[in-house]
């Protein structure tokens, strides 16, 4: 009763999973497309060299990975037809698309290091890097954690149930972190890039109205794919399915 | 039947809502401390006379209302016993909570527009000021619609059921976007005031170390509640309550 109680007095917000996607996507897509651009336009674009130019795989990768990627990924199984059938292609695909992910953002902190090493900067000493280490950290148990107890056959099914709302949980999680890392780095090169002459941050040059703009739209795309996966009429009705009954 | 198997699934997961929210409470309050140490050993303590000893109100108040005093707001009607019996006293309360951590967050902006002011820095040009007013702009929002729909008497039945899924995703919303925000802020104040000498941010002095476990630990307290609010079996069962039911 309750149920359909709260269903009926929310039909009024409903909105269809697939024109979300398609929004989704589109945003995603711009957000790549921005911080891109910010690299190459403003930033001197892209090179192996360990220069900054280095360093501006670190952005990209990580926005297209820890961000865009994952967030692809983890929307698998909120599209309908993945909620019938057989589940192993859709397994697959979600772990491929986090695999993906996963193999992006670790290009995205080699960057890094390798800019930081190449110019003699310490490494993992500021705010922004220990959460983003946090993040990659958390996403690497998550992904193994995953293939270990849904894709591998041997996995009891007690232990899959039991698994499975902690998986769901740092899904989301490891999103909100990854995109706290983003807004972060964003903010903290524009202050070591803008320090100079007139165009210092504080006079908002059109780089930094761009940079914050890509800040904020990487916020948006990150809690709309929470709120997403967070739904309940999006939701794979499947808690009595053969991978979570116990 | 879906939702009995959920809820034995994860039964082996269940704690205790009571010890979470001692917990949670406690690492608030050490979020508190620690924001508190921080402006007072490190950055010279507080004053009202426009110097860095006024900005320092600002990450106080904001971790205390933005954070600390809301998320305890957000979590009021997680407690059993405001699930029956009547409900204006718990509405007052929500709200009351809510209204308390306003202020704070007004206070906390005039501290660090007053310090500006008074050292001629514009204002308003960084990712993490963007970031953190629209949080304070939705956070108002917020707070006025939920007072119209909720405390006053004269909405519609109809209203508050439409409005009350909108309120309670801004309210988790709210809450990532302020803790981004301040993670954002904490790692910009360590770059500029830790740049000199022997106390660069990059040679990790005690404050950095300090300040960026700071910075995790208020993440960590924005996920718990945030998880705590998505929890199922943590929310109030009143979908057909009086004031949600069509």
């Amino acid at each position: 009763l309750s149920h359909r109680c709260h269903h009926r007095s929310t039909a009024m917000l409903d909105v269809p999973f697939l024109p979300f996607c398609a929004f989704l996507g589109t945003l995603g897509l711009l957000c790549m497309a921005m911080v891109g651009t910010w690299c190459q336009h403003w930033r001197g674009g892209f090179s192996l060299d360990g220069s900054s130019r280095t360093f501006n795989w670190h952005p990209v990768l990580m926005v297209a990975g820890l961000v865009v990627l994952y967030g692809t990924a983890a929307l698998v199984y909120r599209i309908p037809s993945t909620w019938s059938g057989p589940k192993l292609p859709w397994k697959v695909l979600h772990g491929g698309l986090a695999l993906g992910a996963f193999v992006l953002t670790v290009l995205g902190l080699a960057a890094v290091f390798r800019f930081h090493n190449s110019q003699g900067t310490p490494n993992m000493y500021s705010l922004h890097s220990w959460m983003g280490l946090v993040t990659v950290l958390l996403f690497s148990c998550q992904w193994a954690a995953g293939f270990g107890a849904f894709l591998l056959p041997w996995a009891p099914a007690w232990l899959r149930a039991l698994y499975k709302p902690i998986h769901v949980f740092f899904g989301s999680t490891i999103l909100m972190l990854s995109v706290a890392s983003c807004v972060s780095g964003i903010n903290e090169k524009l202050f070591f890039s803008l320090k100079n002459g007139t165009t210092a941050y504080k006079l908002l040059p059109a780089e930094a109205v761009f940079a914050n703009t890509l800040g904020l739209l990487i916020l948006v795309f990150g809690v709309l794919v929470v709120a997403a996966l967070a739904r309940p009429s999006w939701k794979r009705p499947d808690s009595d399915s053969p991978d979570s009954r116990q």
